[in-house]
């Protein structure tokens, strides 16, 4: 069996913690078993390896993704990169031709997609197994997980069985209902009807005949350079909607998709994170705060709180899951971001009548690691070393920096930094263009 | 007639937006005529001067707001400063001796004490003039205004007349009740009790024979210099109290305290001000947000949400009145402050494990005014100009500074900067002790 974890998401369901750099799976907001803050996309990794399973397991991201995936997943990760965003299928079609071209996977094989953020008990992955001997047993294109409804939720699409199959292990389906109403919701459980959990299983063969309607590939990199050719569309609309021979395999065990705040907050080990005072007045209240002042809360009833450097919200839970079109209005920079070398924050940003900006930042640079040698055109850099000891480099001249130096790099100089032990820079950024693709890579 | 305004308070209650350093009367959260941004200091000042005084007006207050005052109200104020915080008896005591020793006032004449924050229209003030006769037609010793009550408040103190007054203009009052329950405050209304708002009237010698009590007096500067022999006491508490021969007139017009969140929020002209955003599922509900970050609101009903460099409140607006303990415990060192050379606003603050802290500020310089002289013993700075253009001195060299120009200034180095055209510049403060009190001025 093959393992593919679709990574993507803008992150504006759980804004303001989550953002285009730093997307949902990637916060350490959960716990492992010895209360260490662990994040989605490594909870998830570590309950697959549990389950023992040996084969190919493949992440399949995006460029801005590949940096926090390495930095979360400390083994030798297998990713598949997508040149651009294209939706889920021209992603998995991607995959698909790694699997077949590179890792020589034939094309009878199961390969199972799952989501990189179900909160689940260890039985969901376990239950892998069952859904590619389903397909293996059948005749089938398409095997799904379907997950056993608690309650009539409206946030999810249903999958509804033939009513033959109520009671075998394997349900064929004969249509879906996408976020029903109440009633409706209500009515479709009774007819057995189970939740769409995001996970189905095809054989190899099978994804990479479609990708063949749009492309004419026989290696990875001719599936890579004719990416733009594959359809800008969901799994569910280009590949589910148009086949009839679909059929699922019940999972009843604990699961939550993670996705809003409604549920995400149901798995916090603690109502408040970081700088909060609460008094006893709240009623099912969450608080984050990641900023640096205090955060106080009172008589807040079913709400959560997140402040951050990308923003603040404030919302009543159920209410949240429709901020996706307010946080698009005001989406911005990224104000913290974690790279390769440590993180930065953004502490202010100012612009003045005349065009010129100034942007202050926090940078770390984690002892051993350096800031790339790089150049901006349009803007200077003044950096003030307040703590740990660096080695920095402005046109080609060397020299050792600690607490107290001050740096002055004008545009168009090459500078680069490494840091001996633990650095912190305070970098302001002054110019008529301060953009962050404003950067000049060398080696 | 000497009208006396009292200055004070510790700015708890509309945390965050007010603090030590900024009262919430110097907030300009209101709005004039013309829909230009005013303070409650502003508005009543400026009312008192429509009904046409033409006497004393003294502002009694302490050293940390007289910047504040003299910026906000142009003209040149008269200001009484307390040399320490004791409370109000202290505070009026000394005004009294001000008007009596400095200002040749004569002992019969009638002091009118006002707080500096009630919303009140111009009757109000005109009513004043009702206060003033009361007392020189009577022989009452003291006069208060009251208000007529429109509901069983639990938050004011009642004063209840003699019962034969009911019907007279002016009362002789018999007892007072402090925040009584609602089924009281009913009773008490029905009994014809009035709000006691904190304004009253006294004949000067009044009080000057009472602070004969406690200390040896023929001059103001006698007063001053035994400030601390005054009891720290309330002029309720202090003079009230004691005190059987007390009258009121009753005020019927609009009056409110703004002294809470859930008052002050009536008079607010919007529901947002700054960066917010707020779908319509919200419900009388106000958003403050100073922070350089969107703040968004869904689903809040009731509630206050503040957010500014001191700290970010979330708060059921009723609730919210109970919150001074809450910040109490994390009240820090002030995050913005407005000084006689323009303001500044702290950005960010990292304490490392060696007890080296770091600072970051960024400073505005109004055009023409100076930072004065100063250095500091404990810690170095490092300025960047991020606009405008200026004359830096440091140890007695001067020069022109303007945009991307660094100045470091180390411990024990004197320096000023004077702003030619506005200046902000990004303040770095490293060192082991980093204490607003860390300076040496010089003239």
């Amino acid at each position: 069996m093959n393992i593919v974890l679709l990574s993507g998401g803008s992150g504006a369901r759980l804004w303001p913690i989550s953002n285009e750099a730093r997307s949902k799976q990637f916060l350490r907001l959960l716990k492992d078993e010895n209360d260490n803050p662990m994040s989605m996309i490594q909870r998830v990794y570590k309950q697959i390896r549990e389950t023992g399973y040996s084969d190919n397991i493949i992440i399949s991201t995006c460029a801005s993704q590949t940096e926090s995936i390495t930095m979360q997943l400390d083994d030798k990760v297998d990713l598949v990169v997508e040149p651009e965003r294209r939706n889920t299928f021209p992603a998995i079609a991607l995959t698909c031709a790694y699997l077949h071209y590179e890792k020589r996977v034939d094309k009878s094989q199961v390969v199972v997609i799952l989501p990189v953020d179900p909160w689940a008990g260890i039985h969901y992955f376990h239950k892998l197994k069952d859904i590619e001997q389903a397909l293996l047993n059948s005749k089938h294109n398409i095997c799904l997980m379907g997950v056993h409804p608690t309650y009539p939720s409206e946030k999810y699409g249903y999958m509804i069985p033939n009513t033959n199959d109520l009671h075998l292990p394997i349900k064929r389906i004969q249509c879906f209902k996408e976020k029903p109403n109440q009633d409706q919701a209500t009515k479709l459980i009774l007819q057995g009807a189970l939740w769409n959990c995001g996970v189905f299983a095809f054989r190899l063969g099978y994804i990479i005949e479609i990708s063949n309607n749009y492309i004419s590939a026989s290696c990875y990199e001719d599936v890579l350079s004719q990416y733009n050719n594959l359809p800008k569309n969901s799994f569910d609309y280009e590949v589910i909607e148009n086949e009839s021979s679909i059929c699922a395999v019940e999972y009843t065990g604990e699961w939550k998709d993670l996705g809003t705040w409604n549920t995400f907050t149901e798995q916090m080990s603690d109502f408040c994170t970081g700088n909060v005072v609460m008094d006893d007045t709240n009623v099912n209240t969450h608080a984050i705060n990641e900023l640096n002042l205090p955060l106080i809360v009172m008589g807040a009833k079913d709400m959560i709180i997140a402040a951050t450097y990308n923003g603040i919200l404030v919302s009543d839970k159920h209410q949240s899951s429709y901020m996706k079109p307010l946080v698009e209005s005001v989406q911005g920079r990224p104000m913290y971001e974690e790279c390769m070398w440590g993180d930065y924050r953004v502490l202010d940003y100012v612009e003045h009548v005349d065009g010129t900006k100034c942007l202050t930042k926090r940078l770390y640079v984690q002892k051993g690691k350096s800031i790339s040698c790089h150049l901006h055109h349009h803007h200077s850099d003044v950096w003030t070393i307040i703590s740990g000891l660096g080695e920095f480099t402005l046109d080609g001249q060397c020299k050792k920096v600690s607490v107290g130096d001050v740096l002055q790099i004008q545009a168009n100089a090459k500078h680069t930094i490494r840091a001996i032990n633990d650095l912190e820079i305070i970098e302001v950024q002054i110019g008529h263009l301060l953009t962050e693709d404003d950067v000049v890579y060398f080696d």
